[in-house]
């Protein structure tokens, strides 16, 4: 049913169905445990409402012996308590508990979880290496726009990577290559000994040569999940005064990776804690991180990597927001830059009339300006359609300066999917919807060269546009534009009245002339409704 | 009935009252035309979703001739019907249209009105002096905790007074004294000469020397209201690069305001448009507001006076929001700043149990500290209310960085009968309640003297109740605190578990000792249900 593979209108859910529920997901991971609250209406919205991490360090002492130990199980333990504590007093019956690497492979698994169902209830399912794997590639399915290439998992236990064509997985595999694990298999010493690091590199590729099917080909990208590769993002970041505070989306190079490996194997743990951005309770494992990944770039040919901040347990998320049984498509939406945006819609105040009207009146006039008379080109229409429907979300915070609220949220709550030029256009296209000369200030090192004079024709047609239908009533059905170096005719498909738009157009005139250099000449043309 | 009075809780309304309705006001001023949009949940919750602002001057001619002026009903009538085709493509059936001075003192008055109704299907009601009174006064009693004194309504054709008493209006008066009216009586060039403006100043002075009951006396304030005021107040910010972008409860001095008369007086009108914050279709008026508001302050002895941002409009909202028939007490809310934090908590994600849990132990807590040991005193307990309640309001945002986002919501949604100085309080310790050491940073030229120690005593005794709740289960179900000099003991009572609380606070304690100096020993005690 592809309804489920696209959010849906509005119009096509009932009222019933409408009201949120909550679902938890425990991430127990051999690092960190994670769970998550998602609050989500089936096939229309869905958002993280609550986080609860613990260090819980499963997989501490491993290497050597493949048993869960006593300090390790107390510590799961205790972060189960909390974790049932919590869904029971928030009301939360839906609760997925999926537990990885160091449990996976561990001895006395079956007598820890049974000890965890006795003293929290919590059922906890143990995931495979392909299913962990095929998690994180769900994952990156529905936010990412990834095609073909491969997905990179790395975690405190195990690393997987997943082969995907056509946005099918096609291979997995899961070594038992997390930082937790290669940190106490080689990195013993502090700080870690040249030769110490020979052998993790060696090992590592080792193992990745064993992979026929991970080779680079052309038009093939590389995503990366889990908590190491967001920790290279985040030092790669903070080294180059990154003008946003996403992960998602971010491109980490191979340069940056290599240069951070070199960094941090020339320092203590200790010394490790100080160098920005890094998480005090990852210095340990870091090193180990931009080991593996540097490695995994290195033999796949990959000059850089797209950062994903989603992983596993959106993964679980996703197959139950879908709605399982019966389907042969996988659970994922087939645009993930639209479903972002219409996620964001629904999550906040949203005129859907006004914003769909008001989208197909700016990429009606887009379209119809010649190529050579714009400076925006086809692939920035994503961008156009984005900021219209997202131009008035800001008033969910408040009326007054919604602009600015507008692009708060958007750059805030993120768009997966969406390049961080793209987010960074969309929200300037959204904070200057109304007056003002847009100004790119802070977000300039995310845009391209071309991108002011851009962005100031796609303003122009948003603000256009908003006058157009400023009675909210789509009482201009559409627009026609002829267009000469010197002159842009607009007629105006007018269903009602034609004087307030025409009033309307005719005080803002001004924005669109020095935008494109042409005069606009406005024509109200009656039409039937 | 009291329900209606106070904003109630989630659990007394049903579920299908909880859909928001919308109505549409419509306020014909003789200025600005201003139509706006407040969607809302009776007696739980309400905001601002729409505005739509005409610069209409429907006064414009009228200062010799009381009729309204051709080019001036065009204005209104092509202002009308953008409201009308905006409230019928929206849904909107609910509309309340109020004309006030320039169309009530009309000769041409019921013509127009009819003339507006059969062009736009809009009903206009014309409000008498008084009744533009009793709604500027509404908006005042349910938006600041003003309980005795005045509140002044200056628009652009007349200037309310009303005398409040115990919360009640208790005389009134409505003088044709606005902007627009004043200014074309009598500042006729430009600049004004001197004995223009000396002959507008005599002149208000003889209005107000005719009130009797207008002068100040103990305990008494002074609530201004209007575009005149709030122009002033923007001017006055802008002048002392104010760190919030928000003029509802700004204090206004009469020195600023002897200032900025004084400064316009000198300015030409188009130099007027130049004045930092000035808006420009308020240039040529802006003098003759300055003047009316100042002899307004000297006449009533008032050395400042708190601005409103709402007005008539929001007072037509608040008579049909606490529902209309039967009920002797006016429309108003008992507990305005009680009510504005339950109003941002409905409005954005609210876990409601929490929060209210978080409040209960975190004044519990400060109740128990001597008044000797600690920085806050009593004065300070709204503030640990409200920022416990609103503490993860930032969620609705985003998880990621909530805290954050949390201030972002407080400092631009505003928190209506909380000082400016509590504001930044309460967004500060939102903004810190996890991690990190509070810095006021931007904030500080609101806060008094000692607020810097008075946030690190607040903001750990947050972080404290955050622990102590950490399962969200409202497990510790109170604390009580004993404290020396050198140490704090306090008590858990414990419904359930004491294992996770204890440790989660254990590993926080050190905040609380930086904070107060004391060191905290944590003792748990069971206690039935």
């Amino acid at each position: 049913m592809n309804a489920f593979k696209q959010l849906s209108d509005l119009s096509a859910i009932g009222e019933a169905s409408r009201e949120p529920r909550s679902m938890a997901i425990i991430d127990m991971g051999s690092n960190t445990w994670r769970l998550i609250v998602v609050e989500y209406v089936p096939s229309l919205s869905f958002k993280v409402t609550d986080e609860i991490q613990e260090q819980v360090r499963m997989g501490e002492g491993m290497a050597e012996l493949p048993v869960l130990r006593p300090a390790a199980m107390d510590r799961g333990a205790r972060a189960a308590q909390i974790y049932a504590a919590f869904c029971a007093s928030s009301g939360i019956h839906e609760i997925h508990a999926a537990a990885t690497s160091a449990i996976r492979d561990a001895q006395n698994q079956k007598r820890y979880l049974a000890r965890i169902e006795k003293e929290t209830g919590i059922q906890a399912r143990v995931l495979s290496g392909e299913e962990e794997a095929y998690y994180g590639y769900l994952a990156a399915m529905n936010s990412t726009t990834l095609a073909n290439g491969f997905v990179l998992d790395m975690g405190g236990g195990s690393l997987q990577l997943t082969r995907v064509e056509d946005r099918r997985p096609v291979a997995s595999v899961s070594f038992p290559l997390g930082s937790v694990r290669a940190t106490e298999g080689f990195l013993k010493s502090d700080p870690a000994t040249p030769k110490e690091i020979t052998a993790l590199t060696e090992h590592v590729r080792a193992q990745l040569k064993s992979l026929d099917w991970y080779k680079r080909e052309d038009g093939m990208s590389l995503v990366g999940e889990g908590g190491n590769v967001r920790l290279l993002a985040r030092l790669a970041q903070r080294r180059q005064n990154y003008p946003l505070d996403i992960l998602h989306g971010f491109t980490l190079s191979y340069g940056q990776v290599f240069s951070l490996r070199d960094e941090l194997a020339k320092l203590t743990v200790a010394m490790r804690r100080r160098v920005p951005g890094m998480k005090a309770e990852r210095a340990d494992i870091s090193l180990a991180g931009a080991v593996v990944v540097q490695e995994v770039m290195r033999r796949g040919d990959f000059s850089e990597l797209t950062v994903c901040s989603q992983g596993m347990r959106e993964g679980i998320f996703y197959e139950q927001f879908f709605g399982a049984g019966g389907d042969e498509a996988p659970p994922m939406f087939e645009q993930v830059r639209r479903a972002s945006v219409l996620n964001l819609c629904h999550l906040y105040r949203f005129q859907e009339n006004h914003a769909e009207h008001i989208a197909h009146l700016v990429l009606s006039m887009a379209r119809q300006i010649p190529a050579h008379l714009r400076e925006f080109t086809e692939d920035d229409f994503d961008v156009l359609w984005a900021a219209s429907m997202l131009h008035d979300i800001g008033v969910s915070i408040d009326y007054h300066d919604h602009h600015r609220h507008g692009a708060y949220l958007i750059l805030n709550a993120g768009l997966p999917g969406y390049t961080h030029r793209e987010l960074a256009l969309i929200a300037l296209m959204v904070r200057y919807h109304r007056k003002g000369t847009p100004d790119a200030d802070d977000l300039s090192p995310l845009l391209a060269p071309n991108d002011d004079a851009r962005l100031v024709q796609m303003v122009a047609l948003l603000r256009l546009a908003e006058q157009i239908d400023r009675a909210r009533d789509g009482g201009v059905r559409d627009v026609t534009l002829t267009c000469t170096d010197t002159v842009a005719r607009m007629q105006l498909m007018v269903t009602g009245d034609e004087h307030v738009p025409l009033w309307a157009v005719e005080r803002h005139r001004d924005f669109f002339t020095q935008a494109f250099g042409m005069a606009l000449d406005v024509i109200p043309v009656p039409v039937d409704e």
